[in-house]
């Protein structure tokens, strides 16, 4: 695997204030170059304030220089003359995740999986947990496990130790049922970088035990909700979510199993957009080019 | 119309504490009785105070003694025994409604132009609304029109008023956007027969301007609930809810055009529901056996 | 109503084989005349002859030249260069249609309900029928309504007699279950202008009474289609398609009920999608830019 | 495991004639054995030789006799009467299946997947296949794998090895993208107890390749359905189907992969209902009481 990919496509993606002739620029930009547009999303909103969102995904081949002076060039050209928030990611450069969980095995396993057969185009870095219970699972898949034990006096400094473990092997952290809340020191370093799932339709039933509620409330319909996770719980911006009907007659134990394949869905949906950078985010919500 | 129909089908809808027993006591009474059963639905909670609904369907046909005696048989003999909460209704007995509104004609006249084409077998007794706007809607399929005005003051009176025209003449009270909130003293004469609609997946914004509040949050889907009125405002029981799914291209606008849709559909299944008798209330939660 | 608008916005769509170039071609030529994307979409095919689909919506605000001259000049200028089938339409320049029915009125009504409501932006022009049970609904809209009686013989004349009522007068033609099938004289004049709604999720169950069909195969889901109208029956390009569960208890005639509600909304999506000049056709597949 | 369960509950499973006086005389006898009924469902049809249907579910722990000669008392007393085809199954009887599958790992793994955490509550009993390539999956959830190549001479013999396996061992076949036609002889041996997923939404693209032909169609919806399988190729009765939307922008390959996820998720519910007793066959059409 290379930094300076030379086949494969490049995915341009960059938010701004709206302004006129940005997308003139920026392909304009790209056909100087050589790059052949596989994709192009483009997005903005109205109101005070308005913004610019834009995904391109070109074709590395034909360009005329090396892929890392494409992208520079673009920054010096084009992003900086819009003031962009931009990057480049090649699709060469496989992305590593960490899988964050405690004692539920259902989405650990649903990615370990998806990982090993390629429905997700990534390698799972590690497994991380406070507890021990997950190790045969990360073992089966040939996974490092790395058991972090934390109690409420410890939490600063299993925190840091995870940092350590994860500090330049990880592009990326997923929360898949840690039963621990993290730091905003913790979420600093990995800004819309840590993905979790909520087992409800957010905002309803935020907070502990979502199926318990939504067995109380009588919801004909339950949800899961996949986010960036924020210092401000279940409050991060909002990926994807999906619903499944239940009647009456679904317990709470059968609200467990229904929802858990619900949630495997809806995270694997928002881990893969996120790989893909298929998602901005501005403003505490996402555009997401799917 | 008739009390005491000699064809079409009855509809005996029950609950009670869950006892051994009652099934094989209701089907042989309706057996004895020569009650052919078209439909029979059954559900029964577990846990604590385990409860038990019934809903059975049954041909008129064949019965060896008036429907009223039939039923009131019932009563003396099975619903007794068990402390049945019970009612019989029959399907000849047609069911009249009002609508409630205020300005938007999005519910209403889905309901109107549903009740004219027999999609609900309903007839529509009544549009009351605070304002006149509807008025011209309500005069097109020539169904009585009530302005009922309302300021705060005036609150009593006018809830007062409505119960006047109501009484008697209606089976039950939709709130088809009706911007105002009942008072106990009023859904205490309706209860478990008002329904309204709210434009969210209940318990997710509930109050006003839920749109707004979903486009704010950035959900990925939005919803409406069909639920009887209670004294607590969005928080009676869910009859119905359904989804849609959304993107960041919608703006608020594109969410009401949508969300219009949704609420029609939810609402007009919740009245099917209600009109069949197929939802029973315990504990603020619905058994709908739809 | 101006063919020469000051305000609003223009959407250009364009399709041709897929060549480098494109996009820097097309944003460059609207930027330099002033125009402000508001949307912009774009789809490219893989494998033989790569196709390259574009649409994209601008501001006539700051236009630097009339409207129409900015898109002479992008014919003359770009589109040519590429060999694109293209056209532009105006937001101001209101589309009109004619509804085709025969008996049903489910489709005509909900079609006549958004045009008055506003939730589709389209002067219904006329309803045509080959009976005259619709005649009512058509004037309570104070809609013209026109009677043409077919039989085998005289069916090329009523084509004759419809297409002269249409011509210069309809943008669009509705087919809301006509139940007569348009000969390919007709159709020649209407090229991906007559929206056809079928009952079933084709391409199961062409042909008539799909509901019977469905109902005798047991599926567990129903669908509707809502496709261009071509000489090859129920085989033209797909638009929209939408499905809803059904059970083992759902009769023919509940089938129905579900169904009508499924066609009017997909119906209603694919002129909304039409009329909005999202629908590019090519090998007898969609690109819908939704 | 035994035969003869003490505790759990049975469910009684039965259809016939439709006739008056069935559920009186099933209840009644039930509760003369004091069989606390957990969970009842009925359903008849209408039109000419209208039907009964009926599954039911009872508490073992208060039957004042063994649970076989309460069932045995049933097939005396009262399905014997109403001419019923029955059955009774024990949820303690814990039920085992074979999968059959060939090159696609996908819903192989993912039966064995929900085997091991009970998602599923059944034993997977064996791994069948006509290639090797399955045997390390099967391996590593030890289960056992044969390999049974098969050529179109040894078709019949290879049928008769898999059906010496099967025998006594297995009470559900399923058919995990087994890419070999079975023979009538074969299935015969377990009618309505071998389930097939086919990944299309039946009766549309039936056959092979239907991501090809849904491609090339241009469907705006993709399906998966899971049947009985029958002597007639993808025209057994249906238990359950569902579908996802897809787009323009969906290559084969993409179709596929959401295509598989779709699949999975068909069999496992099919699956489940099938060993929970829920699945009823007549006149190849399903009642699922799910």
């Amino acid at each position: 695997m290379s930094d300076s990919p030379n086949e494969g496509s490049a995915r341009l993606v960059a938010q701004c204030a709206k302004r006129p002739g940005i997308l003139a620029a920026v392909f304009e930009y790209l056909d100087r170059q050589g790059a052949v547009v596989l994709q192009g999303d483009q997005h903005s909103t109205d109101g005070e304030n308005p913004r610019f969102f834009l995904r391109v995904e070109y074709d590395l081949a034909g360009l005329k220089a090396p892929p890392e002076a494409v992208a520079e060039g673009f920054g010096a050209e084009v992003a900086s003359r819009f003031g962009m928030d931009w990057r480049v990611a090649y699709s060469s450069a496989r992305r590593r995740i960490a899988i964050l969980g405690t004692r539920e095995p259902n989405c650990v396993l649903d990615l370990l999986w998806r990982a090993r057969t390629e429905e997700l185009a990534v390698d799972v870095a590690m497994v991380l947990s406070n507890r021990e219970i997950l190790r045969p699972l990360a073992d089966r898949f040939s996974v490092p496990f790395h058991h972090l034990p934390v109690t409420r006096e410890t939490k600063q400094e299993q925190e840091r130790a995870m940092l350590d473990l994860l500090r330049g092997k990880v592009d990326l952290v997923v929360l898949a049922r840690y039963m621990q809340i993290l730091t905003p020191t913790f979420l600093d370093e990995y800004p819309e970088r840590v993905i979790n799932i909520h087992h409800s339709f957010l905002p309803a039933f935020a907070g502990a035990d979502p199926y318990g509620q939504a067995e109380q409330r009588g919801v004909k319909i339950i949800g899961a909700t996949a986010h960036y996770a924020t210092a401000d719980l279940d409050a991060g911006p909002i990926i994807e979510q999906d619903v499944l009907r239940v009647t009456h007659r679904d317990t709470r134990a059968e609200l467990m199993r229904v929802g858990r394949e619900l949630e495997r869905q809806v995270l694997a949906r928002a881990v893969r957009w996120h790989l893909e950078d298929r998602v901005l985010v501005h403003n505490n919500k996402t555009v997401v080019f799917s």
